[in-house]
C-alpha cells in the first residue's frame, strides 16, 4: 500500500542532488519507486546533461514505457541516445499499439531491423496498426479485449477465463461477439461474480454499448468517453466486427494533450515542445512566428505613418495612441478566448453564432463607453485639451466594437478555412485591433484637431 | 447497439430547428436519446430563451445529472428557472457525491427544506460529504465501493455479491479491508472471474494500490490517476480506515476544467463563464480586467510622455515605436506560456528554473539579434537615418532580452507569492515589455539622436 504524497518538486530535487553528487544508488532508488509515467514526466524536467545520466539509470526493461510517455521532442533526444541494441531492447517489450506509436519515431535503420526480427504474426499485427490514421481508433485501440459467444452460459464464460493464462487486471467487460465476430454487446464483470453460473451470457449483457467505428478521431472519441462515462469501449470495423477495445487511460492523455494544444497554440507554441529544448531550433522555430508578427506589427507602423502630419503637431497623441491599441487588443482577446474554447467544445455553429456576436458587440459598447469616459477625463487633465478627450473616447468605442466584432468572426473564418483558430487567431486579431485602434484615433484627430 | 456519429453541431442544428418551428415532439426524439453530459453541452450552447424551452423539455428524472453537467454560471440560470419542488425532485435521484456538489448552488430555502425532508441516514451523509473541503478527496469520492474481508475464499465473495441486490457496472475492483476496517489492498474482478474459488482473497488481493488519503487535492488526483493509469483508487482516512472510492470519470471531469482553467485565465476570464451569459453581468467582470490593463498602459503613456521632446522632434520615433514594443510582448509570452505550463505541471522548480532562464534568454538573444537587423534595414529605407535603425536595433535586441527574463521570472514569482501565474502573467509581462520597449527606444534615441 503505498501513498502518494511526495511532489514531483520534491523528487526533482533528490534526483538533482543525487545526480550533483554522483550519487548513482540513490538516482536508482529514487527511480525504483516510480512509475514510468513518472520518470518521463522527470526526465523533461531536466536539463540536457542531467536528463541523458538520468535516462541512463533507467532500467531497460522500463525503457519503452517511459519514452511512450515523454513528449515527441524529448522523445528522440533520448533515442538519439541510445544505441541499436538498446532501442530493439525497448521496443520488444511493447504492445502492438505501443510499438506502432513509438515505430515513427525510430531510426530508420532500426526499424527494418526490428520488423525483420519479428515474427510474422507480430509483423503483420504492425502493419495492420500502422495502416489505421494516427489519431484514430485504429491506432489507440487495444487488441487485448476478452471475446465470449452470447449464447453460452456463465459457468462456461468463468471456466474459460481461468483457463486464460491472464486476465488483464485493467478489463472491466468482456465483449460478446456471434458466430462470425460481430460485435453484439459488453458483459461487465461486475455482472459475471453477481449473477448465478447458469445464467446465459444473452441474458446479462449490455447491448446499448456505444461502439467506436474504427475511423473515429481522437478527440471525437475523447468527447465519446467523457459525455458518456465510458471506461473502456469495442472498436469495430464497417461490417461490425469486433477489432479491439480502446481504454479511459489512453483517452486521459488525448484530453490532456488537446487541451494543452490550446494554451500553446496561442502563443505560437507546439505542445509537443521540450521546456529544455537546445537554444539554436528552439530560436528557429520561435523565429517564424516573430516573422508573422513583425510583419503585423509594420503594417500597423504603416497606418500610424500616414498621420505623420498630425503626430508631428500634437504630440500628444503619440502618448495616447497605445491605450487605444491595447484596450482594443485585451478586449478582443477576451471575446476570443471565449470563442476559441466554444469551437474546440463544438458549442458554436451558424445556429448560435448571430446571437454571440449581439451579445459580444454588447459587452464591448458597455464597456467601450465605461472606459472611454475614464481614459477621456484623465486625457484631458493630462494635456488640457477637450478635444483630444472626445476624440480617444470616440476612437476607443470603434476599437472596442471592432474588437468584439473581430473576437467571434476571426476565429469562426479559420474555422470555416480548416485553420486551427486558436494558432492565428491572436495574431489577426492584433492586427485588427492595432490597424483599428490607430487609424481611428490619429484619422479623427486629423480631420478634428488639425 | 448505438453508434455516435452525430456531432454536436448536428444536433444544435436539430434542436433549434425543432425549437423555432415548436415541433417538441421532435425536441423530446433528440433528448431521448442523448446522455445527460450531451443534453448538458446542448444547454450550453444554446442562447438563455432558447435555453430555458429546451429545459423545460428536459424529463425531470434526468434534471439532477444534467444540473451536475453544466457549468456553475448555466447552472444557476437553470435554477432560477425551476420551482421549490422540481429542484427537490432533481436533487432526490442524486447520490451523496453528486447531491453535495449541487448542494451549494441551491437558494437557501430550498436546502434548508431538503434537509428536513431527507432521513437521518442521509443528512448525516450528506453532511459528512460537506464538511470536506471543495476539491478534495473527499467531497469527489463515491460511497459505493464494496468491501470485503482478505480471509474468506472467493466462492464466499461470490456469495456474498450475488445476494447483493445490484453490483455498479463501474465496479472494477473490490476493496479488501481488514476487520477494524482498515484498508490492506484491492481484489480486481478480473482476478475474481479466473481463480478457482477456493483460493483465498489475501492470496490474491493486489497490495501495491496507491490509497488516496482523503484530503488529498482533486488536481494531485488527476496527477495520480494519469501517471498511474489508475481506473479508480480507495480513500482512506489518516487511520487508513476504508472511507470510498475516486473513479476515473470524476476525475477527467477535473483534468478538463483544470486545463481549460489555464487558458482562460490568461484572457482574464473565468472558467465557468457561460457562452450566453448576459451582456451586463458580463460586461462587469470582463471590465475589472480592462482596468487593470488600462492602468498598465497609462502606465506605458506615461512612459513615452517623457520623451516628448524626442517624439516632437523625429515624428519617425511615433511611428516605429510600437514595434519595439509588440516584437518583445510576443517573445515574452511565447517563455510565458511555456513557463505556465510548466509550472502546472510541477515540472519547474528552484533545480532548473536558473537553467531555464539561461535557455530562454539565449534564444532571446538569436531572436533579438536577428529580428533587430531586418526592422533596422527596413527602418533606414523607410527613414532615410542610420541613426534610427541603429537605434531600433538596439531597443528590439533590449526589450527581448528584457522579454525573456519576464517569461520566467514573473511566473515564478508569481507562484511562490500564492498568485496563478495564468491569471496575471499576462498583463505584469505586457506592462514590462511596453515600458522597456517605449524607454529604450525613445531613451536612446533621446541620447544619441537629439
Amino acid at each position: 500500500m503505498t501513498e502518494a504524497t511526495e511532489t514531483l518538486e520534491d523528487r526533482l530535487s533528490r534526483i538533482h542532488l543525487a545526480l550533483e553528487s554522483e550519487r548513482l544508488d540513490h538516482v536508482d532508488g529514487v527511480i525504483a519507486d516510480l512509475e514510468p509515467a513518472e520518470i518521463a514526466l522527470l526526465l523533461e524536467s531536466l536539463p540536457p546533461a542531467a536528463r541523458l545520466r538520468l535516462w541512463e539509470r533507467v532500467p531497460g526493461e522500463i525503457d519503452g514505457e517511459v519514452l511512450l510517455h515523454v513528449r515527441d521532442e524529448v522523445r528522440s533526444t533520448l533515442i538519439e541516445d541510445m544505441d541499436h541494441a538498446e532501442i530493439v531492447a525497448a521496443a520488444t517489450g511493447l504492445d502492438t499499439t505501443d510499438l506502432a506509436e513509438l515505430f515513427e519515431d525510430l531510426p530508420q535503420q532500426v526499424a527494418e531491423d526490428m520488423l525483420r526480427s519479428m515474427d510474422e504474426q507480430q509483423r503483420t499485427r504492425l502493419q495492420e496498426a500502422l495502416a489505421f490514421e494516427a489519431d484514430s481508433a485504429g491506432r489507440l485501440m487495444r487488441t487485448d479485449a476478452i471475446a465470449v459467444r452470447a449464447d453460452v452460459s456463465l459457468e462456461a464464460v468463468r471456466r474459460f477465463l481461468r483457463l486464460k493464462e491472464e486476465v488483464p487486471d485493467n478489463t472491466h467487460a468482456l465483449m460478446v461477439v456471434d458466430r462470425d465476430g460481430l460485435f453484439v454487446g459488453t458483459l461487465p464483470l461486475a455482472r459475471v461474480v453477481s449473477h448465478d453460473p447458469e445464467v446465459a451470457v444473452a441474458e446479462l449483457m449490455a447491448t446499448d454499448v456505444d461502439s467506436i467505428p474504427v475511423t473515429m478521431s481522437a478527440r471525437d472519441m475523447a468527447t465519446l468517453f467523457q459525455t458518456h462515462d465510458l471506461v473502456s469501449a469495442p472498436v469495430i470495423d464497417e461490417a461490425g466486427r469486433l477489432l479491439g477495445r480502446v481504454v479511459i487511460d489512453d483517452i486521459v492523455d488525448v484530453i490532456r494533450e488537446d487541451s494543452e494544444q490550446a494554451l500553446m497554440n496561442m502563443a505560437g507554441l507546439d505542445e509537443e515542445e521540450d521546456l529544455f529544448a537546445p537554444v539554436l531550433p528552439s530560436a528557429k522555430r520561435r523565429a517564424v512566428w516573430l516573422g508573422i508578427n513583425l510583419a503585423t506589427a509594420f503594417l500597423a507602423a504603416w497606418v500610424i505613418g500616414r498621420f505623420e502630419d498630425a503626430l508631428d503637431k500634437i504630440v500628444a497623441l503619440a502618448v495616447l495612441m497605445p491605450i487605444v491599441a491595447s484596450m482594443g487588443g485585451i478586449a478582443g482577446s477576451q471575446t476570443l478566448t471565449l470563442a476559441i474554447r466554444g469551437l474546440a467544445l463544438g458549442q458554436i455553429s451558424r445556429i448560435n453564432s448571430a446571437w454571440l456576436l449581439r451579445k459580444e458587440v454588447g459587452i464591448a459598447a458597455l464597456n467601450g463607453l465605461l472606459w472611454a469616459l475614464v481614459v477621456a477625463v484623465l486625457a484631458v487633465l493630462w494635456f488640457g485639451s477637450l478635444g483630444i478627450g472626445v476624440i480617444i473616447a470616440a476612437a476607443l468605442v470603434i476599437n472596442m466594437l471592432a474588437a468584439g466584432v473581430a473576437g467571434i468572426v476571426i476565429p469562426l473564418l479559420l474555422k470555416r478555412s480548416g485553420i486551427d483558430p486558436a494558432l492565428s487567431g491572436s495574431v489577426i486579431l492584433t492586427t485588427v485591433t492595432d490597424v483599428v485602434g490607430f487609424m481611428s484615433f490619429l484619422g479623427l484627430a486629423t480631420v478634428f484637431l488639425l
